[in-house]
């Protein structure tokens, strides 16, 4: 008997109907003889709804207000999958995360969850009840409603599931599993029946969009096993977890992220005095453009080039005060380029083995791919190349790196 | 500087451009120099559209969940009153009903409010801020949300202004005041200045629909100062207050309300024994129906007729449940009646005026109006006719106790 939290988000509540294919598979779980506790976001399109509604009242809607608001999104939900599990004899009850006691601290809309009373969640499994507990939301100190941000509900979970110690968090959502790299590029893409914490945080950030990122750091740093599953399709899915046995069969790498909403600006001709990269990103970063990679290489004749990488819906704007910092520093152009995309290969493997680099610009030097920036970390390695390269490239990688899925389990 | 409590039902806050007339009325209070309170429903539509949403799940959806749900509707509006508010400069804050702590039984969807904390919300006055409160909903002593049931808004405002010791509680409408009687049916009905508790009770029972019973005797017995108001237009409205002088000024009676929705129903030649009205009416109370004017005259040869009403909805179960007990206690038949209308008049006044009801009979007389059953309490004579006199019989009775408005205050 084992006690699990169990995450729903919005499309998998999004009817009436999934919410009792929800109920239906909680009460397997209950028969099973495991505790559960599920947590839930708000219907899907309902956030969308209140803000909406908010909005026509104000533009900068007052954030302490705008949570009282939001919050009864996930109040609806909580609430019909309790009666759905009582129709259908499970015992459940339904809490708002001020009811359970979420304590966070009092950033509106953004708020840290700072404490968990699992003093009723216990009495209530004891008991025998699944207990159903609103995802996204907390009460500050003072009693006032909070919400987690976007996304939050994950958090809840995992937040819930350190809290009781569970022996499992496992997050429902439209995939099966996290994917050696999307099946939609690579078809040959296998599921990974495990991946780490880190691993996966690389590759969420990457652009696998399946967990939160803050939910992955907030498990790993508790080490909550966090299970992702598909919501309404069988199958074991993928099992995010510390790194335990570093066993020989461990694959180098564990999967290939890529992002191609980044854009490349180059300042070149440089002075290279000391202090100049705070020069050229201080301003950048005043204008709240968040940059992605940087690179730096050795300087020719005293003056160096520098690039750097930014969303490309940020890339005029960062283009602009680049010109600016240009003519300030006396650099000698500013170039620019959205025609890219990044490739990264993830996997903590790499770390014990020499040479995972080489063998990634060999691949893609096989197919003729110019690489236009490079960035390493200890357990991933990124590249920038032109855009239209991307599948090409993810699926050399894929298949170099040993990735492809037998061709007997490709169904 | 008074304070007052201010309710606004659905209608009156039934789109964002509405809660915005609610807030610009607010403010102007405000103003004024009042601290104010506001208690606010569910947009209108939206009780209803989450007891949908629950009935999909569940004919009988659990009432403690239904209460987490149904509590969401009034929860969207505080919060969009108070951005409302707060835009426009005005300090606000909103509270759920547990927010504030507005503790009731367990009793979900019908609760009743045991207590009222005031401690948060008169900091907030102190502090310059407008209140807005969730009506309909508080908290039990174990933190599940409960409802008080329909119109339970209004019983809100009440308790919050006695809790608050207001110097008066504002029910805002959509209608200007409470009228001498329907004004569909008399153009000539005026709109009374003031009206007691009792009265009122005795009106709003008898179909002037204006306020919730419940929260006029929950006024009436903390003394609270009534005031209802038409939302969206000037004007001093009608106070109900109770009736500290009884001036010879005093009009004898105050209203006239009348009901179609009852249906007649005779056993006649009972066999006139101790309890036979128990034997009539304990089958009819089993089957659920509530009954209203009963009236049973002397017997002749040891037999009786014995006359109720019920709600139009029950007649022909009643009427079936009826034929049951004559057979059993040997009555000689069964009659009933749909087509008829109940008028009353209500007055403090009558209690010190003899003859207003031999007044009343003589009114109806002259227009050929038969009387079919009479009842009476202390400051209400009722009587059954039929149905096709009651315009007319509601008009002349108008008339007969000088409520017509004067001839140029008719607009």
């Amino acid at each position: 008997m084992a006690l699990i939290v169990q995450k729903f988000g919005g499309t998998s509540v999004g009817s009436v109907e999934r919410i009792e294919m929800v109920a239906e598979k909680v009460k397997k779980f209950r028969e099973n003889g495991d505790d559960i506790v599920v947590v839930v976001s708000a219907m899907s399109g309902e956030t969308n709804r209140l803000i909406a509604l908010a909005k026509q009242i104000s533009d900068q809607p007052v954030p302490r207000e705008l949570d009282v608001m939001v919050s009864t999104g996930e109040q609806v939900t909580i609430a019909l999958l309790a009666m759905a599990l009582i129709k259908r004899g499970v015992p459940a009850v339904s809490y708002t995360g001020n009811q359970v006691r979420i304590l966070t601290d009092s950033a509106h809309t953004k708020a840290r969850i700072l404490q968990i009373d699992d003093q009723k969640l216990r009495a209530d499994l004891k008991a025998g009840r699944v207990v159903v507990v609103a995802g996204f939301q907390g009460v500050d100190e003072h009693g006032n409603i909070t919400t987690l941000g976007r996304g939050g509900s994950d958090t809840t979970g995992v937040a819930l599931a350190a809290a009781l110690k569970a022996d499992e968090c496992q997050i429902y959502t439209d995939v099966d599993g996290v994917y050696t790299t999307d099946p939609r590029v690579v078809p040959k893409a296998r599921r990974l029946e495990k991946i780490t914490f880190e691993e996966m945080l690389e590759m969420a950030s990457l652009g696998s969009k399946v967990l939160q990122i803050r939910s992955v750091e907030f498990a790993g740093k508790y080490n909550v096993p966090l299970r992702v599953l598909h919501s309404f399709q069988e199958g074991p899915g993928t099992l995010i977890t510390i790194d335990e046995e570093e066993s020989m069969e461990q694959p180098i790498i564990s999967g290939i992220a890529f992002n191609r909403d980044e854009a490349k600006l180059t300042i070149r001709g440089v002075p290279d005095n000391p202090g100049v990269a705070f020069k050229i990103l201080g301003p950048i970063s005043a204008a709240n453009i968040e940059v992605d990679m940087i690179v730096q290489n050795i300087s020719h004749d005293n003056t160096t080039d520098f690039t750097f990488t930014v969303h490309r819906n940020d890339y005029l704007n960062a283009m602009q005060v680049l010109q600016n910092t240009a003519r300030e520093i006396g650099a000698r152009e500013v170039i620019g380029d959205t025609d890219i995309a990044k490739v990264s290969i993830v996997g903590v493997g790499m770390r014990s083995h020499a040479g995972v680099a080489s063998r990634m610009f060999e691949a893609l030097a096989k197919e003729s791919i110019n690489i236009q920036m490079i960035s390493t970390s200890e357990i991933k390695v990124s590249v920038v190349i032109e855009e239209k390269y991307l599948e090409l490239a993810v699926r050399a990688l894929h298949t170099a790196f040993e990735l492809d899925a037998p061709a007997r389990q490709v169904e």
